[in-house]
């Protein structure tokens, strides 16, 4: 079959090491289903403003627009924390979903079995949640103009939060698609009793279910949002919303499932290109120490394989593959009860392409 | 001593029943400790829609800043949800803070020791949580110009997310006042690595930060405060955000206690004054079967009494007597276990008032 390019951005702290792994499960899925993968590595985030002077090089972004898909670590660390923002690990994901039309996030939530123990809420009220947060990713606060100003009351701060109808409609169709996929229900979150945009969003959300009659549609208030995902996880099945009220929410979301270790994410455009990385961060205070886990990433790859590339088969693999080496019970150090039985990024890589 | 003038809005729903017994309350509290108060009804929310044509009456005001300070039940329900903005409750709440000058919501999410089994979070998790939201309430995207115009994608709809330094400082100032008072240990919540209102109020943060030196300060960015409050909610002391991140995150931190048909908000101005009310809303469901919870509402006076008249001694009676209450054993229907035993809202109050 066709070469596949995928561009590797392995980023910061244990970004490098669990891309690492999940490189691993590539090469064996090739070996496994013929498929063929051409990876290709560039600079991203902190790594590549020591080394390039910019989060974002041109070749990075060059490479990433001549491949099918990225697959991204993470980034981000002390070391860049307090730089000007130009200079700062964060501009570069901004600047990458912007460059590459990435308006998509797709951040399922799913509880794994082997650790609901992990999550702070109570089991039975965990029982069966398994959401999916659609996030717009390129519009909002983030990407709307910001300003400074002096004033008598000293400087004053400006940001924008700016939607057009067909922004919120191309996010809001593919979260209806998705709902029409799994349960066919869709929580579309907004602040319509404050917020102009959200006016507009509740609007389009409203016109566009009118192609959708099956999907069961309701509007959450973001606070009250917040609340019931507390309160009924289990009850939600797709969640859309905008980007800021996104960053918050699929953290909670995340959060609650006591896996978040474990959860991977995509960010989409048009077509199927996509970017994929694992929801946790570059974690810098344990990298280089070989005890991360890498299996967000691997199951980023998974999702690459069902979303980009539509293979199924080897998607199915990778992810029995980890439940198998889960239920086997072995466990990075963060997701070991007995610590002193964890085993190393490498071997857990390992042991899962073995399991495949 | 003097009269202090409370401005009574009982508002829609159950709020017009849970206020009434808070009256009951203050009553009580006259004669026990020879305070005197002069209450005063107005209409406010949807009835004063109803009525008036219009959610916040000039006479409402009017009496509201001719008092020391405003008991407020609920606004809002169905019935006005699909009104223009200008005639619906919200719009009223917005208008009474801006007029008032409120800028400041304090939102205590404390755990009621017999309530600890309602919350979603595990008890091992939630023991010791104890911390209070300060919500800056007159700022940010709440009051920034809104607009819409017509753009070749469709309508384009705006937001505008305005602080200035005073703004900030006074906020800031005023919680880490109130940490002072407390644990000493301030988290003060922004999205600094994406928006410049963030970065102003972080500037203001660490500026102020030097007055108060013995005060632990640490900067959470929102969608990280949203895991944290799941994690390790006992963890923080006093949270200080703008408006839009303590609208969401305040309500993240109530549900999490399991408590939320108990607390009680403050949003003060400079001075004295302040407004006060339960944090659970209307309730249009369950309204005039005389079921509802009344506790929030008669803690709302006693953190009126802290916060506004420095009557201490009868706060105190309020608090000591909903504890009683509450460990005697009686519950309203929404916190009772068995409800076949449980009270309704007027006994709630009337054992209330009995154990002051
Ligand atoms: C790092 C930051 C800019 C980013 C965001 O807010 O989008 C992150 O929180 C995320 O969710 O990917
Ligand atoms: C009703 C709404 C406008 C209000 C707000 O968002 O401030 C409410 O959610 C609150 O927190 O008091």
């Amino acid at each position: 079959s066709e070469v596949k390019k995928i561009a590797v951005l392995g980023g910061d702290g244990i970004g490098p090491e669990v891309v690492g792994e999940a490189l691993k499960v590539l090469k064996k899925t090739e070996e496994l289903f013929g498929y063929k993968f051409e990876t290709e590595q560039a600079l991203f985030g902190g790594i590549a403003i020591d080394e390039k002077g910019t989060p974002l090089p041109q070749e990075t972004l060059d490479l990433c627009l001549a491949s099918d898909a990225v697959l991204l670590g993470a980034v981000g660390g002390p070391k860049w924390d307090s730089n000007p923002a130009a200079l700062r690990p964060e501009t570069g994901l901004l600047g990458i979903r912007k460059a590459l039309g990435l308006f998509s996030n797709i951040r399922p939530a799913t509880v794994f079995d082997c650790l609901k123990d992990a999550s702070t809420l109570k089991p039975e009220v965990l029982e069966g949640t398994d959401l999916i947060v659609v996030r717009e990713l390129t519009g909002g606060i983030y990407f709307g103009e910001k300003s400074r100003r002096d004033t008598e009351n000293g400087q004053e701060a400006i940001d924008t939060c700016v939607y057009n109808e067909k922004e919120v409609e191309r996010i809001v169709r593919q979260a209806f698609d998705i709902a029409m996929t799994r349960s066919k229900r869709l929580a579309s979150v907004d602040k319509a009793n404050v917020l102009e945009t959200s006016r507009l969003w509740r609007e389009v959300v409203i016109r566009v279910a009118a192609d959708y009659p099956e999907v069961e549609l309701e509007h959450v208030l973001v606070d009250n949002c917040a609340m019931q995902l507390l309160r009924r996880p289990a009850s939600f099945d797709v969640i859309v919303t905008e980007n800021m009220f996104g960053d918050i929410l699929s953290d909670e979301a995340a959060m609650l499932t006591g896996s978040i270790g474990m959860l991977s994410s995509a960010s989409l455009g048009e077509g199927s290109f996509g970017l994929y990385e694992p929801v946790h961060g570059s974690a810098p205070d344990i990298a280089g120490q070989g005890i991360s886990n890498p299996i967000a990433t691997i199951l980023s790859v998974a999702l690459m394989f069902r979303l980009t590339f539509g293979y199924h088969d080897a998607a199915q693999s990778i992810e029995d593959a980890v439940k198998a080496v889960l239920d086997a019970g072995h466990r990075t150090g963060d997701i070991a009860v007995d610590k002193s039985s964890a085993v190393g990024t490498n071997a857990m890589g390992d042991l899962i392409v073995a399991a495949m």
